[in-house]
C-alpha cells in the first residue's frame, strides 16, 4: 500500500485524509494534540504530532511517504513546500500561501519533485476547468464566481466563515487583480458589486477579488476575472466598516495603548462568524468561458452548487475544497500527472485524462459540475 | 441693563449668548481660552474664563446674574443647575443632563427660583407645543420625529455628528421609553424603525430612542413616542455595529491590552462624522398630537424644516436649540413666567402667552413651525 502523509490536520486536511484513507496508508501530522485525538477517534486516521513550522520536523514526517498533501496554514505554506520538495518527494498542496509558487519552480525541478499547488475549488477547480479549455480552443474572456456561505442567513452580516475573520477581511482588503484587454488591472477590494442570479440559491452579490492568482502568469487571455459571492447586502456593510477604518493594519493610539483595528474587529467579529457546530453550509461557483473553437464562437457555463455532507458531518468548503486536492493526490501518486517542478492545477486540467478523472472522482463523491454550453 | 451669564460656550452656548446680547448684558464663562478669543473676536462677546465642574467658580462667576444659561456638557449639567440654584439665581438649562430634574424642585422652591431645564428643540419645543395643546385639549396620542442631518448625502453613514459620535452612540444604545396605552414600555434602541415622508427631505427613517424624558412624568396621554430621524440606510448600519459589539462599554482585553470597544469605536468614527468647516446641514421635526377637543377628535401636525443659516455661520441645530432657549430666557428674565421650582419646557408652552411669545421669538429668527389641524 502507498504511503500519503497529510502536513496539517485542519478542516481541510482531515477531509483529504478521510477520502484516500480507504485506499492509501493515510498519516496526518499536525501540532495539536487534542485535534490529533479527535482525528483518530472519528476517522481511524493514523496521527504524528509534530510542530510543522520546522524545516526538520517536516522532513522527519514525510521520510517514507510517495506522496505529501500539503494543508498546512498558509503563512506556512511556502517554506513547507520548499522544505517538502528538498526532501524529493512529490506534493500536492492546498495552503493557498501568498508567494509566487514559481520561485520553487527550480527546485522543483532539481529535485526531480512534482508539486501540483493552490489544488482547491477555487483556486483549484476553477483553474482545472479553465486548464481544460484551453488546451481546446482560443479562450477570450473567463468569469469565475464563487462562494462559500451559510444555509441560514441572519442580520446584518448574512455570513460565517470556515476559517479566522482575520483571513476573509484580508480578502475584504486586498486590491484586486484581473485582465481587463490584455492588461493586467488592479482593482479595489469590494469593488464593482453586482446583483447576479443563481440557482438554486436566488439573488446573490458579486465583487471583485484577488483570485486569478497563477492564472495572471499562465494564461493568455485577454478578459480574465474572479469575483467573490455573498448574500446582498453583506459587501456594503463590509465597505463601511473598511471606509471607516475597522479593517486597518497600521496601529492607532488610544487611552496610551496601541491596537491595531484590524486585530480588534477580527476579536469582535470571530463568534458571530463562526459556523456553529453542525449548522449547514453551501458552496456555489459559476465558471463562464467565451471563445473560439473550430472556428465558431462558443461559450460554456460551469455550477457548482454543494451543501452540507450531513452523513459524513463534512462541510461543502471542506468537501469541494479537499475531495479536488484528493483527485489530484491520486493522479500523481499513481503516475497519471508526472509533470516536474511546480504545476498549477490549470496543468493538470490541460491534460484530458487528468480533466476527465477529476471531474469523475467528484462526481462519486456527489460534487457536480453542471455544463453547458451555447 | 439686566444681566445674563451664560456657562459653556460651546457650539449651542454661542447661539444663546450671540441672541440674547442685543438686548441684555451678556457674559460667557467657559473654561477653553481659545474658545472665549474666537467669541470675543467674531461676536463681540464679554467672556469669562473658568472651570465650570468647581461648584465656587460657578457661584463666582454668576454672582451679578439676573438670569442663568446652563450650556455645559451634559454630564457637567446636573451639579451645575443645583450651584446656580443654591446661589438662589433663575436659570434656563440646555445641557440635557441624565438626572432626573426634579430632584432639585424642593431647592429650587426653598431658593424661590425659576429653573428651566431641557430647553432646546427636542427636548425643548416638542414640550413646549405639547404643553400648549395639553392645556386646551385631552390629547390621546403624541408623536415627535426630530434629526439634525447633514445636507450632502455620503456613503456609507450619510450622518455627520454636532457633538462628539460617543453622545450619538448613547442615543443607539439606550433603551427607549415610551407610553403605550397609558403604561411606560421600554422598547430596544434603534427599534421599529420605519420610512417617512417628510417634505421638503424626502424619504427619512425613524426609530425610537429615549427622548419623552419629562414628559413621562408630567403628562397623562395614554399614547407617547419619540423617534429620531436619519437618512434610509444609516440604522440598518448602527445596528450591525451595535449587533457586533462595536458599541459595548465593557472593556475587552486584547493582546493584553485593556479596550472599550466603544471608546475604539467612537475614535475611528470621530473625523468622519465631523461636520467640516461651513458643511451645511438641516433640522427635522414633525410633530403629531390627536385627541378630543371641545367634544371633537382632532389632529394637530406641526413641521420643522431649517436650515444653516450661512449669513451668521450659526448651524440650524444652533439655532433651533439655541433661539429656543433664550426665547425662554427672555420670558423668565422679563418675569413673564414666574413659576418657581423646577420647569421642564411643558410647564412654559402650557402658558398661552409663554406659548406665543416663543413661536413668534423663533419666527423673527427665521425658525418656523408650520401648524395643520383636521
Amino acid at each position: 500500500m502507498k504511503k500519503i502523509v497529510v502536513l496539517g490536520g485542519g478542516m481541510i486536511g482531515a477531509s483529504i485524509a478521510f477520502d484516500l484513507h480507504k485506499k492509501y496508508e493515510v498519516t496526518i501530522a499536525d501540532v495539536n494534540k487534542k485535534r490529533l485525538k479527535n482525528l483518530e477517534e472519528k476517522y481511524s486516521l493514523k496521527t504524528i504530532e509534530a510542530d510543522l513550522s520546522l524545516k526538520k520536523n517536516v522532513q522527519k514526517v514525510i521520510e517514507d511517504a510517495d506522496l505529501v498533501i500539503g494543508a498546512v496554514p498558509g503563512f506556512l505554506g511556502f517554506n513547507t513546500v520548499k522544505s517538502v520538495i528538498e526532501a524529493g518527494k512529490d506534493i500536492v498542496d492546498i495552503s493557498f500561501f501568498d508567494e509566487d509558487p514559481f520561485l520553487l519552480d527550480k527546485a522543483a525541478k532539481k529535485h526531480n519533485v512534482t508539486a501540483v499547488v493552490d489544488c482547491g475549488v477555487a483556486p483549484g477547480m476553477s483553474n482545472i476547468i479553465l486548464g481544460y479549455h484551453n488546451s481546446k480552443m482560443k479562450i477570450e474572456k473567463f468569469e469565475c464566481m464563487v462562494g462559500g456561505l451559510p444555509a441560514k442567513r441572519v442580520l446584518p452580516f448574512q455570513y460565517k466563515a470556515p476559517f479566522s475573520p482575520a483571513d476573509v477581511i484580508e480578502e475584504y482588503t486586498r486590491p484586486a487583480r484581473i485582465i481587463e484587454n490584455g492588461e493586467v488591472v488592479v482593482k479595489p477590494a469590494l469593488s464593482e458589486s453586482e446583483f447576479v442570479e443563481i440557482d438554486p440559491v436566488g439573488t446573490l452579490e458579486a465583487f471583485n477579488t484577488d483570485g486569478l492568482r497563477s492564472l495572471l502568469k499562465t494564461m493568455n487571455i485577454k478578459n480574465m476575472k474572479e469575483k467573490t459571492l455573498r448574500f446582498p447586502g453583506h459587501i456594503d456593510l463590509m465597505k463601511a466598516l473598511r471606509d471607516s477604518g475597522f479593517f486597518e493594519k497600521e496601529e492607532m493610539q488610544i487611552n496610551g495603548v496601541k491596537i491595531q483595528p484590524l486585530e480588534f474587529t477580527s476579536k469582535l467579529l470571530f463568534p458571530k462568524w463562526k459556523l456553529e457546530e453542525g449548522e449547514k453550509e453551501f458552496t456555489v461557483m459559476t465558471i463562464l468561458i467565451e471563445g473560439i473553437e473550430n472556428g465558431k464562437k462558443i461559450k460554456y457555463n460551469y455550477l457548482l452548487y454543494d451543501e452540507t455532507d450531513t452523513k459524513s458531518g463534512f462541510s461543502s468548503m471542506a468537501r469541494t475544497t479537499g475531495f479536488t486536492c484528493s483527485a489530484a493526490a491520486r493522479l500523481v501518486i499513481e503516475r497519471k500527472y508526472i509533470r516536474k517542478g511546480i504545476s498549477p492545477p490549470e496543468y493538470l486540467g490541460a491534460n484530458t485524462e487528468c480533466f476527465e478523472s477529476i471531474l469523475s472522482d467528484l462526481k462519486e463523491r456527489k460534487i457536480n459540475y453542471k455544463k453547458n454550453q451555447n
